[in-house]
């Protein structure tokens, strides 16, 4: 029987995963493809640790995997841009082909790794660098191949989505519900990339540049992240019916690919509202589809490792570099839509001098931008100053922050104020 | 250019969707494949409809189709058993690959047809066989191929779904809302493959195979309807905290496969209780990956059809006969459960004689058997009779049946009896 050998760059929570996903279904594997998986060297950083190889196949020289000509599939699971890069161009360089669940490397210098691969016949496969276990990937370059995709509305970050759910269930404030998430390790203990809104920035990059079929970057998608969420926002929100999620939003428009991540009030009846804990969830539309949602772990060791497993499989079951559907898809030139342009309704807390006329000037400012109110709700005074949420029906950012500058301009009238956009469910 | 020239049975509701599709995305189709997608012939059963196909391209002979050396693909859109299935067969053995959403078909006769494919170096995918548009054959057979499915809960039947949600908002009962699927067009005139879970069976009966590698045909599914179901039980279920879905379960059990399509009570909270209307949903369980859940239109031409082109797509970017993931992976033996062993809670609704002692003398039958009691609701009396409620601790069907028989025994003491299973969410 044939054998695949694998390079395996990192040796992690998904690395050693995998390892162990190999030997427990090394029986079915064979009697699907026909052919073994063997994890034949895998790159280590420190020696010393318990590992779940024997230590011939553990090596600290990445040289030695790409030298090694049994080795056919480099996988990489070490994340960050670097060694991964230069390991990854390496290694498609060789002609062998790579399967990675790196979505900084993918998100950042996709279109540089897929020339290379498509220049040295190399297939090179990423279903691990969006929403851990869930088949999203293949599922939009393949199956949906053939449907034109106009929208995706994602939770993409489980440590956000874990946040926010505490904060919804128990009433915890954001600091609570994020030392209790670093306690039970579903945010790191610099929890910046996830709840500042970056890590699933990356994971939007990735997804609309398959949906849209246009390069989509990191630094392209307008990005806002949870900490300014407070426990009093979400019981706000809770009476207007919503609840408050991380969302990545994709969408084609007229006036080009809008990108976005922030945090949306989103309607309790929606199906992404039911998302909770360090799940994840996509909500995809497409013309001729309609709706579609993908639903599993966003994150974790042995559930993204069977995403990278599924990759490595259909490498080793015949996929070729010809084969175009699983190559770089970006044929489209389009814009990227400038955040300004965006419409939508937003929810407004802002703490105001609690006497006559207060209310009247707030209203009054967002009236002069053409920004007109659906509701107001005034009921706490903290500090003798009146808190106040406004809803809004629909108007631009730009005009939504020109508003909320001059209110910010009467420092002795207004205090802090939050802004929170709507979920557009067009 | 290469031109990929199809031959397409069957041009009615997905069939002209498909046409439409394939033209309204050429370009984009292009783009991704490098390749132009024709749906060089099309077989239709009779002339003088409107169609939107030039009179040249359509046949009444299926061998015009079959003999044109220029069509390499057959996309078989006719359902049913014959003729699809001497068609089919007829295609492979001349090295045509095939693609189909013929779900009867499939379920049935799928090892046959896989194994012509097979011997012919013809590859045969059919996506659009379960769920219309949702992406769930390929992400089981390929993303997941790495992970061991313990798991399937679905809700793979539009039109029963439509009718018990409409029953569930409205409180209509099934006649009615039967009938207001059909004037919808949800339902067909003769809705008996529906409403008796004969369809939903079929398609797990092919996901199951596909899940647990063992060939699971739709005469091994246990199936249950939803005709007994009335407004009276949807209304208690809702008392329970539960709503009543027609699901698809299958499993593997130490005892074999266990696959059963019944009304659930679910628990409101659970995934699958917020899936409305004609929408479809499964909830796949795997050792590795955890759960998943896949959302989307369960039918309906235009989502059928892009998974239909999917398949198309990847067939004509390159896939072939000896990538084994996409072929027949039953590999394994394994029995299927007699359902008599499967263990679960039970809603029981009786009408019971109005007089001391019945209410002891069904928990006293019920006893008998090893079952016993969580609650008792009874507050209706409809005729003189009492309508009473029971649900149980776990008990096998086997004790279940017995106990409901002897039940039955006693026709001057209880009238009617409803039992609808609680979904196992273990």
């Amino acid at each position: 029987m044939t054998t695949i050998n694998l390079g395996l760059l990192g040796l992690g929570t998904v690395g050693s995963a995998l390892v162990d996903l190999i030997e427990k279904n090394a029986g079915s594997i064979e009697s699907k493809i026909g052919k073994q998986i063997c994890v034949k060297k895998a790159l280590i950083r420190s020696a010393g640790k318990p590992r779940n190889l024997p230590a011939d196949r553990l090596t600290m020289s990445f040289d030695e995997i790409l030298e090694d000509p049994s080795i056919s599939v480099i996988v990489e699971l070490m994340g960050g841009i670097q060694p991964a890069r230069a390991y990854i161009s390496a290694a498609l360089r060789a002609g062998k082909h790579v399967v990675t669940a790196n979505k900084d490397l993918i998100s950042e210098y996709g279109q540089e790794l897929f020339q290379l691969a498509a220049e040295h016949g190399s297939v090179m496969l990423f279903e691990g660098s969006v929403g851990g276990g869930i088949p999203i990937i293949r599922p939009l370059k393949q199956c949906l191949a053939g449907d034109h995709v106009t929208s995706i509305v994602g939770i993409l970050n489980g440590t956000t989505n874990y946040i926010l759910t505490k904060m919804t269930q128990d009433g915890a404030d954001y600091s609570e519900a994020l030392s209790q998430a670093q306690a039970l390790g579903y945010a790191e203990a610099d929890p910046a990339s996830d709840v500042r809104g970056l890590d699933a920035a990356r994971k939007l990059a990735i997804l609309s540049s398959i949906a849209f079929n246009v390069r989509v970057k990191p630094g392209n998608v307008y990005t806002e992240g949870i900490e300014h969420i407070s426990a009093r926002d979400i019981l706000y929100a809770k009476e207007l019916g919503c609840i408050i999620k991380l969302t990545g939003i994709a969408r084609e428009t007229a006036d080009g690919v809008d990108v976005r991540v922030h945090p949306s009030l989103i309607p309790a009846d929606h199906p992404l509202a039911t998302v909770h804990n360090a799940m994840n969830a996509l909500f995809i539309k497409g013309v001729a589809v309609g709706e579609l949602m993908f639903y599993g772990p966003g994150a974790g060791g042995a559930a993204t490792a069977t995403a990278v497993l599924g990759d490595i499989l259909e490498i080793a079951d015949g996929t070729t570099s010809s084969m175009r559907l699983s190559s770089c898809t970006c044929f489209r030139q389009m814009n990227v839509r400038p955040a300004g342009l965006n419409v939508s309704r937003y929810y407004i807390r802002v703490l105001a001098k609690d006497k006559p006329g207060t209310l009247a000037k707030i209203a009054g400012i967002l009236g002069k931008y053409g920004i007109s109110l659906r509701a107001v709700i005034q009921k706490a005074t903290i500090n003798d100053m009146a808190e106040v949420v406004f809803v809004t029906h629909p108007a631009t950012e730009q005009d939504l922050n020109q508003a909320m500058e001059e209110v910010a301009s009467h420092p002795r009238l207004f205090s802090s104020a939050t802004v929170i956009r709507f979920l557009d469910c067009r």
